[in-house]
């Protein structure tokens, strides 16, 4: 089932097409075309097909795809199947967002663990999760079985925080802080850059203006 | 100045290169070759090359890009050197933790209004600006001539507030709720959707994992 060489545009429209079958799924819906799909997330039926087609035949020609085949086997790809548990560090406003954001759980995530270093957060519940202190931070990711650890400290402080969770052991990093971070080639690292999406914004107003 | 055809790829990097030469030129640095660059964006040269040649000719052959031209060039492009005022709709942990990051002002956004519907949250200072009250949304928007909107508010009232900003004459929005919103073509749409990083992480782990 997995591919190798799927581009990293293909890779970032699949959690789309996934949430979207996600939600087909819910209505009651088996089988959606590519235009309907396409509608739902203003992209191109075309992009779609080129997309989908790499993966294997899951569509009936003329018809439309199988919603419960195509979700499950876009989950195998993304990995979404092996249910990660998560972790987030620090539990400012960004942490605690990112704790009670519902759509992680609904794509298969199970955000098990929560730490801080303020005395005044420890032992604070958030999501149903009380918050731990950093100093447990190796003890639990191993108890807990916690692959993915989510940081949203400040940024003098994520290098820090990153480097205690690979000593943890953990395989893959998703960071918010707006720094250059530095971890093995064994663990796998996300930066998440928020200006990215409102630069994008910039750029599409500013066009349309000089359009008109 | 101004491309036309530019990739969505290549719009998605600007932002992470304006930022870099920034940091650069916070740091003294007059000119950066594509491997410093690239080096500091995990990104290769030769894709830094091929994004930067489609603008224009901003390198020294052999030497490398003017860090201030470069620069300035990329946020004319991005529209950023418009400087344009921003407000926040919902301030929950995330409108908070968005009111909050300092990437925005240094990228050159204005965040100057934050609104809400709840009498508790309605006049608390955050980021130094009073909340608002929804109420006053068209006036203040209108008054403080603010082009973005910023949608942090749970999923069933997003699409409301996305109507009264598009009536109140917003021309961008950034939604991060978790819906497929109807906006007029007039207005330029831009959704965040914080699960796609997660499962990028998680195709990576899951890779890594089947290659080992």
């Amino acid at each position: 089932m997995k591919e190798q060489n799927i581009s990293r545009a293909t890779i970032d429209r699949l959690p789309l097409y996934f949430r979207t079958l996600r939600l087909a799924q819910d209505e009651g819906i088996d089988i959606i075309s590519s235009e309907t799909l396409g509608n739902r997330l203003n992209i191109t039926p075309e992009q779609i097909r080129k997309d989908l087609t790499s993966f294997g035949q899951f569509g009936k020609k003329g018809v439309g795809y199988y919603v419960n085949e195509l979700k499950r086997c876009i989950g195998d790809i993304l990995g979404l199947n092996n249910h990660w548990n998560i972790a987030v560090i620090g539990i400012g406003h960004l942490g605690e967002a990112l704790a009670n954001y519902q759509n992680f759980a609904s794509m298969g995530f199970n955000l098990v663990a929560l730490f801080d270093t303020d005395k005044e957060i420890i032992g604070r519940v958030v999501s149903h999760i009380r918050v731990s202190d950093m100093t447990d931070l190796k003890q639990i990711i191993e108890e807990k079985n916690i692959s993915i650890g989510v940081i949203a400290v400040p940024a003098q402080f994520a290098q820090a925080v990153a480097d205690q969770l690979v000593e943890a052991g953990i395989r893959g990093i998703w960071n918010f802080a707006p720094v250059k971070m530095d971890v093995p080639a064994s663990v796998q690292l996300v930066n998440e850059d928020l200006s990215v999406g409102l630069s994008r914004l910039s750029y599409f107003i500013s066009s349309a203006r000089d359009s008109q």
